[in-house]
């Protein structure tokens, strides 16, 4: 662990800290604010939570500025958040830490944008546990945390749903009777963070397609689909919970509810059984029987691993279609996320199903891993974005901060 | 109840009954076999079992050949088999019944076409009840009755799953571990009589749609979509059980897995409850609190009426781009079903979401209820095909017990 302000340091600036934790894991960042807009300056993680914690912090061009791992008994989520706000207020030097920003998975049906927390906001994302008991009090914690490390420090609750907030009422409804939709059982969607980045980035890379009909491929360990007209989000295929829709890393996706039944009483599964099952033991990884990880499979020889990538691109490249439909057709497809960013080969498979909608892959271009990677006369543009939920998070904290 | 045999009755001839029993009806037709083909002869049901059954048949003309109710305890299954079994035996006047087809829900992995029903092929059909605990006992005990009352009748069990036995494994397979797909966890798909029937129909009515890439829509209380490839199902919105995909007079269709275990864990309810309320209190009738009969909601001038319509709609073209995505392209879309034969309504507002496949509907020709109701420049062509589970059967029925 080491900081060091070279020589030509720039003067000191207001910071904000971006936190993203999940239940085995946080992703960090640090950005200064220079000139009213979000410069990052570090971005690192924790992983291995609850096993064996690893710290990583790099610059923005990937140079190591921190690294420590703990080989003893495995340390609470709590500890090493003091560690991670220790370290960044060492990393800090002249600048003055004013905000933290976390990515909050449910918003519930009542947050339609970023929040300022407070005690009243805290119990009211505390009361939606229910809605996402795996990801929403790994949220919610440092966010607890970080006010008992340093009470009164500005903090802003980023939710993943937010973005779907207005996604037609029809896109949202889930057919059951209304005494449960009161309860709050509708499709919020997820990986909304993600989504809005992209939308931004699209406004200034390709602004015609921006405006027109476009299908977001977010695709990592978590995988959803979005479709958008004019930015907006008018259906996704994650719903009540980040469990449905694509298969995904250890996720099963969409599944006969008249399976889950079948669980439960053919082969006497509790729901917390199946919750693990469906959540963690399924999608890629089950069906591979091998690995979560599209990199491993991809390099596999194993029939079924090849059979479990068949299986997700087959499901992206039938989605697809669902949510062509909802927008009347395509103008632009954009694939993000780890496998999105990372996978040609993926990217290559699922646009192969897609030609029928007017989107022609330029080979090369999708290997080389270019921006546009749709041909000249592709009727729809295909492009790879990079997702960046952290400066996502950065701007909500900066625009709800600034008066502060 | 009457039966007269006219003074220009045919001359005597072998006969096949034809039942699709479900929970509280059962459908049957009677056909007479004719130079090796089938005609049918009565058609009818007894509905309202387990309450206030009735019984109904009629000539191919309509006419009323029969018709009973029961206003005293509602009768057991059993009984009225035996009553339905000894009416068509008076009706049959010369006639010698030679066989029994049953349309039976689940045919597992191992029938790929109908059968002839035999005491090993009981038990293992027995052995599926698991896999459409709603369907499959209600399927099975008529063919036990009919053994019990005319031991030795021919009898042949026909499966709704076998139609989509061929269908790629890829879209059969659900994202878990290997060890439930050996336990029988795969998307079967349903409606499979009705769609085998639909792809001959259509053989016969515009061949070169046939060879082609069609969407059925069979939508009746239960609803589906089968996307084919000359014929062959190649994906279908049911699954592991009838309960999963489109919105339904009465269930949900697809839902979120978490939303399931939110019930079970949060709504404190049990695998049963859940499944009467998915099954039973959702799709249509839950969304709408009012009916889950189509005509109903498109009669009636309440909101939220109009709401289960637009929600059944938007989920029939949101799939129906799934099916083409996974086509690659759509040269046909048929219509069949209660819903999908009689409410010109329902097809317009779904083909209205569809223009972007290149499916033009001619509105006239739609509302007159015509064969063809796409307009002459349509990419697509639409059509509406009536369906005819019952003569699937007797088909089936008929092959099967040729040679005996």
């Amino acid at each position: 662990m080491s900081h060091s302000a070279g020589p030509t340091s720039p003067p000191a600036a207001d910071a904000i800290l971006t936190l993203n934790a999940g239940s085995s894991s946080i992703k960090f960042a640090l950005f200064r604010i220079v000139d009213a807009d979000i410069m990052v300056a570090v971005r690192g993680q924790i992983d291995g939570i609850g096993t064996a914690p690893r710290f990583r912090a790099a610059d923005p061009e990937g140079n190591r500025l921190g690294e420590q791992a703990w080989t003893d008994d495995a340390r609470f989520q709590e500890d090493l958040l003091q560690f991670l706000l220790d370290w960044i207020v060492a990393h800090l030097g002249p600048d003055r830490l004013v905000a933290v920003g976390h990515r909050v998975v449910h918003g519930g049906r009542d947050h339609d944008r970023p929040a300022l927390v407070t005690a009243d906001l805290l119990a009211s994302l505390e009361a939606l546990v229910p809605l996402a008991p795996l990801h929403q009090p790994h949220n919610l914690a440092p966010i607890r945390a970080v006010e008992a490390i340093r009470p009164g420090l500005s903090q802003v609750a980023c939710f993943d749903t937010a973005f779907h907030h207005a996604m037609p009422m029809v896109a949202a409804r889930i057919a059951l009777p209304r005494e449960f939709e009161a309860l709050g059982l509708r499709r919020y969607g997820f990986h909304g963070l993600s989504y809005e980045y992209i939308t931004r980035r699209l406004r200034v890379l390709s602004p015609g397609i921006a405006a027109g009909r476009v299908i977001v491929a977010h695709l990592g360990n978590g995988a959803s689909l979005c479709a958008m007209a004019n930015g907006q989000s008018q259906d996704t295929t994650m719903s009540f919970t980040p469990l449905d829709g694509l298969v995904m890393g250890t996720r099963c996706g969409s599944i006969d509810p008249g399976a889950i039944l079948y669980l439960l009483r053919e082969q006497g599964m509790d729901a917390d059984q199946v919750e693990n099952l469906l959540d963690r033991r399924s999608g890629l990884l089950g069906v591979s029987g091998l690995s979560s990880d599209m990199r491993v499979l991809l390099d596999s020889d194993d029939p079924k691993a090849a059979e479990a990538v068949e299986l997700f691109v087959y499901h992206v490249a039938r989605e697809a279609g669902a949510m062509a439909s909802t927008l009347g057709g395509v103008d632009g497809i954009v694939f993000t996320g780890g496998i999105g960013e990372h996978a040609a080969k993926v990217r290559a498979l699922v646009c192969e199903r897609l030609v029928w909608l007017g989107a022609e892959m330029n080979d090369m271009a999708n290997e080389a891993g270019k921006d546009i990677i749709s041909t000249a006369d592709s009727r729809v543009e295909i492009r790879v974005v990079p997702t960046d939920e952290e400066s996502m998070i950065a701007h909500h904290t900066l625009d709800l901060c600034a008066g502060i």
